[in-house]
């Protein structure tokens, strides 16, 4: 396990869960996770660097660039290589041109609470979870059962492009409307005799404004990685907004009601695909 | 109480809740909410149109433009005349047009359920709710103790204009902003070759978009009654979304980060002063 935060380490309680007899090691730069991953008796043996060990399997759970930085080193020390970044198309282009397209599995659990590092680690964090993988990565059929054995919700994309399309429209842009939202509402307040604006918020402004309140280190990576695509979703997004301004300023009551109900028809269509498939909305 | 839905109703619950004796009379243009709310037993009488009577209070509980109209009337009908609507601006000049300055209560009760209709009423709607009063009527003043009585939470703002603003900022714009956060991902869905985007979304999804859900019935005439203030807010927010647009393009990290931040240090601040305040967030 290249990286023992909380995925990393959730992995390793997970893999150990089932098997108890599973030879899991962890690597971790961080001496402070070093020492909580040790502790945390998801590993036979926490190291600084990697070992000079050969495995099964090598599981890169660090952000993007490190995971691109450190995918040739693990290659040369396990069978298979997964990664679990929330971005695919820079390191599944990187495993193309290190030959490893029958040894690299790209993966993506979409799993995580409301803690960091080793010590909020648990077994269950993937349990009814989606687990994303590609088709077109041989190694990711090889792995679905394995890690169907998490009892996680294995989902598969087409292509690492088709993945990272898809998180920029469920998540990553999702995220910076987020951030929009509450920055927007700050900037009008600021601009305004206000003084108690916040208390006359609600649960929607609550809803819609949640995300910004992420640490900016994990998203910052995340975005770059994937700006084509969180490009093309803010677009997108701008583009409807212009619409609704169009709307209010040429009092166009139905060209409003066509946007609103649009946003609707979507939202019901996308939430019945949801239940009626099997997941929780 | 003009107009007897969810809010009128749950108003003449509450009140009668307070004090059975009170007479509380409805007036109710819909058959079946009429019937609705003469099972509901929250009113002596429910009338179609308005009665030949004289009243302490009348309150408005229609939507903004149909509260507008029927102003006129409502005055010359009860001595305080209250309105319950989510926009402030045009009710407010009417009725100072109509010389109502020490007659007239301008008020917001920021509550709701996911019912419709009279059949959805609850005495309890208001309980730690935010009731917004405009601190510029009198008559405001006058009624406060009274509208506390339903256990509501009293929130003053300065004039009809503020509590314009504030709206945009805190509910109008929000709900466009998760209108577009789900039209720009179903956008983005057609025009991939996906399938299964639904199934790849999680909490944040789901908490952002949920008020693309709501039936544009309310929204198209309250947008269009804010029209100035929502367009203002959602101008700030095109300005943000160009800003992370830029740094994305320019790969220019640091810029990204500092918009990160600032919109996680007005989330804290906003959410620190609601909890230092005593209410929930």
């Amino acid at each position: 396990m290249i990286g023992c935060g909380l995925i990393g380490t959730s992995m390793a309680l997970a893999i150990r869960g089932k098997n108890s007899d599973a030879r899991v090691d962890g690597v971790e730069v961080s001496h402070r996770h070093l020492t909580l991953a040790t502790d945390s008796g998801a590993y036979q043996q926490v190291y600084s660097s990697f070992p000079d060990n050969s495995y099964d399997l090598a599981v890169l759970a660090v952000p993007i660039q490190a995971a691109c930085a450190l995918l040739p080193e693990a290659a040369s020390k396990a069978t298979f290589v997964m990664d679990v970044c929330s971005v695919k198309t820079p390191i599944c282009q990187l495993a193309s041109e290190l030959a490893l397209s029958e040894r690299f599995v790209p993966s993506h659990p979409m799993a995580g609470n409301s803690g960091q590092g080793p010590a909020s680690a648990d077994k269950s964090l993937f349990r009814d979870r989606p687990w994303i993988l590609v088709e077109d990565w041989p190694a990711c059929h090889a792995l679905a059962p394995w890690i169907e054995s998490f009892d996680s919700r294995i989902e598969w994309v087409e292509s690492a492009e088709q993945h990272d399309a898809a998180m920029a429209a469920v998540s990553h842009g999702i995220h910076l409307m987020s951030v929009t939202a509450m920055l927007a509402a700050a900037f009008e307040a600021d601009n305004s005799d206000a003084t108690n604006w916040e208390l006359l918020t609600g649960p929607g402004f609550r809803d819609v404004t949640r995300l910004s309140q992420s640490p900016h280190d994990f998203w910052v990576p995340t975005l770059m990685a994937n700006k084509q695509s969180v490009g093309r979703y803010l677009k997108a997004a701008r583009d409807t907004m212009m619409e609704i301004e169009r709307c209010l300023e040429a009092e166009d009551n139905e060209a409003l009601a066509r946007v609103l109900k649009a946003a609707k028809s979507a939202k019901d269509a996308w939430t019945t695909a949801k239940t009626q498939s099997g997941r929780d909305v």
